[in-house]
């Protein structure tokens, strides 16, 4: 998918939703369990009753590969569900990956091409070489994580870098990566106050925004000091959409809080 | 595993190689492909030929989820080929995994419970809290990346951090984690001048040690700096191993590769 079709979809959605599918067997409806694929199951509903809402699906493979094989079936139905329904959503693997030249072209190839993913999430402590496999992809997208959403955010981080933040290195240092137009980067909600100064290196970027809801994030907040001319944010809600309800009327719940969601971009894209 | 039960197994092998099971379909001698499932195939004949030498075995998740399902296969039954007939063997899950709290425990379910690694790669961006949910497990081990034989390397791991070098700071953080002693650390060989700097700030822990050999670093230089009371080194090899030959005799000469790798380890222990 080119960008140019991610900012359409945005547009003609009214939306910049990505739910995140992070499927735990402990947490979804009881009654799903009896079926011989329970996760797929769970998210074909949750696809089903929020895809007009939602820009983006984004399953967090730890879930898939806690379950082993059968995880990783759930997993590849479950994106070829999605991309033979609804060609038009824009799919995420948060897969964290990262490694040595040719294990990330293993990685790039199992998630982009096996798999057929838009993008793929992928951390940057080693550099450039571990990551310039992934954007040899064309109209795939790689996601780096530069501001996470978690406490341990602050371990490293934050720390300054030669009078600067790491994060902030790691954003400047990736622009200069051969086909760098293919980066996006993860920066979490929980530290709204950030975006100004990240805009200022990445103004033109997506930038995938984990910690609303769930995580003590504000939408507003992040629209405020996040947002470009192309909306440029896809802004994840997982527990607090998937698990809106865990009784039979789950999907019509998760569309409740997705419509919940859509409804205040709406207002903000106005 | 606990790590004396590791270091008890360095002992009577007089070895401390790890045999990375990097396995490229293109790679592998062609006969294997007519076989149902060539990567296993593969790596079974190359651990009944190297078991004796090596005290590890590294499979890079990264060359099995390019295959899909039938590759997530071949890793179960690598694993389990190795804890059922060589339980001494340190397996090591080489998945440079991380994640917020709830998705990291979920990855360490995958690769300690269900597939029983004794131990797994990490990454270090996302902080304490990504890393914990993997030390909680008792005599597994939780191996973090913290300066790495790629060029990359020096894009973030070495930056200036409060005078410090950023890998200097991720070690030393690191100390201060819950279970830390189930840590330990990837440092890479082409590195070898900076284990001494390494060996001040993490004396006791084992360090696995990519880079020898195909990414040029040297045994003896490493171990030189590196080695401690316990050893504390685990020397990967991949490439120059298990692709020793691409013949019927591929298993014959990877045991020939092995064994020059364990004999020049004797020598060092003696």
């Amino acid at each position: 998918m080119t960008t140019q079709q991610l900012i359409d979809q945005i547009k003609n959605k009214k939306s910049f939703l990505c739910v995140g599918l992070d499927v735990d067997l402990n947490k979804i409806p009881q009654h799903l369990l009896a079926l011989e694929d329970p996760i797929f199951e769970f998210n074909k509903a949750i696809i089903d009753a929020t895809h007009d809402l939602a820009v983006s699906y984004k399953p967090n493979t730890a879930f898939y590969e806690a379950y082993g094989i059968k995880g990783w079936q759930s997993l590849e139905k479950t994106i070829n569900y999605i991309n033979e329904n609804h060609p038009d959503i824009f799919t995420i693997a948060d897969a964290k990956r990262g490694d040595i030249g040719n294990t990330s072209s293993m990685y790039a190839k199992a998630f982009f091409e096996d798999l057929n993913f838009d993008s793929i999430t992928v951390a940057p402590y080693m550099g450039k070489d571990s990551v310039e496999p992934f954007l040899a992809f064309e109209n795939k997208h790689t996601i780096m994580l530069a501001l996470t959403s978690n406490e341990g955010a602050f371990d490293f981080q934050t720390l300054n870098v030669d009078g600067t933040e790491l994060y902030k290195q790691v954003l400047e240092t990736s622009k200069n990566w051969k086909n760098s137009e293919n980066l996006m980067y993860v920066v979490g909600a929980t530290k709204a106050e950030y975006f100004t100064e990240i805009r200022k290196i990445v103004p033109d970027s997506f930038l995938l925004v984990p910690g609303v809801g769930a995580q003590g994030g504000s939408l507003s907040e992040v629209c405020k000091y996040g947002m470009n001319a192309n909306v440029g944010l896809l802004i994840n809600s997982s527990r607090a959409i998937i698990y809106a309800s865990n009784g039979t009327d789950f999907a019509e719940k998760a569309r409740e809080e997705a419509l919940k969601m859509q409804h205040e971009m709406e207002e903000i894209l106005k």
